[in-house]
């Protein structure tokens, strides 16, 4: 790659806008930032090959989604994303225009989600791999962890569950339509902001979606100690879905609550309150342990793991 | 590897120990942090092949090393350190063991160097890679940047000059000894606690050395708007750089001055101020830009570029 690692740092960080938390952006061993109230502070690596493949992912999409996923956890804790670091090692040769691509994709995403670039590393590798650290502030408000559901509460979601894991299986029967599947899966769309706004409705317990609905919920039930149903009537079944899984001899369950990659949110409320705009009752929270699909056990695979046998 | 991701995490995270300003470790969306003051983030990852090999390297050392390089960025803004989040991304069919090895680095150096472990993520790749962020808090102090450097005031380094890449050296020619310089590459001996030192004595620019002093202190001559002229006689020669020296016919100064990968600390101190316990004079800032060498051009290599042609 033509310019060498300070000439492409340079064009990566050129005429970064930089919010009021930012004290000192990029160029020095490291950032300054003036946070207000406590901080939220959360890391994930996307790997070429594993979390995504050069043929399915543009760079700028690839900068788009690496932003997203993170911010998506800051929300999920109830803060304010404000600001990333962005680690990326690149394979020597690769062509000039990704770097440059992959930073607008960046850039897009940060303002999108309102959060500033505020530094990162840059090194080579065999593959590409990015690493992003978001940070948040809580401005005096308590986090939503994912201990805090009780028994009588309600299960709520906000975002697209099942488009990108439906969107992968898309890419790889080697189709490209349905377009807003496979575009949900090259990028989510994060509900930004959502998680601000059910923490000031009372959530009391709060994920971000991520390895599927009932993988992420049963960590969620198991930190509370609880039990969770869901109902499946209380999810709509996008076209494209049904779409895809008439194609496919699917379910469309398998995509909705199994998925994985999908960026929602999911939330406890207490019983009496009214779900904000945007949020979807899906489903209930017991006493015990578990979960269960229309009080039934779930069947289907449980969710992501990297490690899995 | 046995037992799944999430068993992993759960080995890799039992029983840290936290800081005070650990509001919420490892196991939610992301950590929370009470911080005081201002915050300094900084961002690195190493890369097996390029940063790394794990024939040169233990998994234990590059737990310790990949904690080091990034604490001692944030050492060098003149900040206190106080928590790293950890990614990382392994080859299925790693040793069992190496998880726990890497971990018990990763403890070791969060232990030295006074921070905690708060939070991570883990997923599968074709190489091991490691990407650390790490956080600092100002406690009410300046941040000391790379731009606060003044014509007439005195250079100076804390830490071991040399020594790594020396190391790296010996093992790249098949040897093991001298012992002290190898030991320093697989893990730098990063002067902890001596960035804040420098701050509190008057530092008016600070930076980690990582690709080199004179490519460092380019950088710093460079934000700050002077010129730097190193004097070698102020370094002391170790007896194993002169050893390595005499059996391979390299000079000892591409090792001291242009060697990386040292994570020794440089600052700049006005010329009245006496240097603390620990800090050696080794140069001057005049008015102008770039760098000599006793008042000559250098004429050796720059520093390490990692997509230099």
């Amino acid at each position: 790659m033509a310019g060498g690692e300070f000439d492409m740092i340079r064009r990566i960080t050129a005429d970064l806008e930089q919010s009021p938390t930012t004290i000192l952006g990029p160029g020095d061993d490291a950032a300054v930032l003036r946070l207000d109230g406590d901080a939220a502070v959360t890391t994930d690596m996307l790997v070429e090959g594993v979390h995504f493949r050069r043929n399915w992912t543009t760079p700028f999409q690839l900068g788009r989604k690496a932003i997203a996923v993170n911010v998506s956890d800051v929300e999920a804790m109830g803060a304010v994303p404000v600001s990333v670091v962005v680690a990326l090692a690149l394979p020597i040769g690769l062509e000039e225009t990704w770097v440059d691509q992959f930073s607008a994709g960046v850039r897009e995403e940060c303002a999108r989600s309102g959060v500033s670039l505020v530094g990162g590393d840059l090194s080579r590798s065999e593959s590409i791999t990015v690493c992003v650290t978001a940070i948040g502030e809580f401005r005096g408000s308590t986090p939503v962890t994912r201990g805090g559901a009780a028994p009588g509460e309600q299960v709520a979601v906000c975002g697209r569950l099942g488009w990108s894991s439906a969107g992968l299986t898309v890419l790889q029967r080697g189709f490209g339509s349905p377009k807003e599947l496979v575009v949900e899966h090259q990028c989510p769309t994060v509900p930004y902001g959502q998680g601000r706004v059910a923490a000031a409705a009372g959530a009391t317990a709060m994920m971000d979606v991520s390895d599927g609905l009932l993988a992420d919920l049963g960590h969620l039930a198991e930190a509370s100690r609880v039990a969770v149903d869901l109902e499946t009537d209380a999810f709509a079944v996008t076209d494209a879905i049904a779409r895809v899984c008439a194609a496919t001899g699917k379910s469309p369950w398998g995509f909705i609550l199994a998925g994985g990659e999908d960026h929602a949110l999911v939330a406890t409320f207490p019983a009496d309150v009214a779900l904000p705009e945007g949020w979807l009752r899906v489903g209930s929270v017991l006493e015990g342990e578990g979960l269960t699909v229309n009080a039934l056990p779930w069947q289907g695979a449980a969710g992501w793991d990297h490690f899995a046998r």
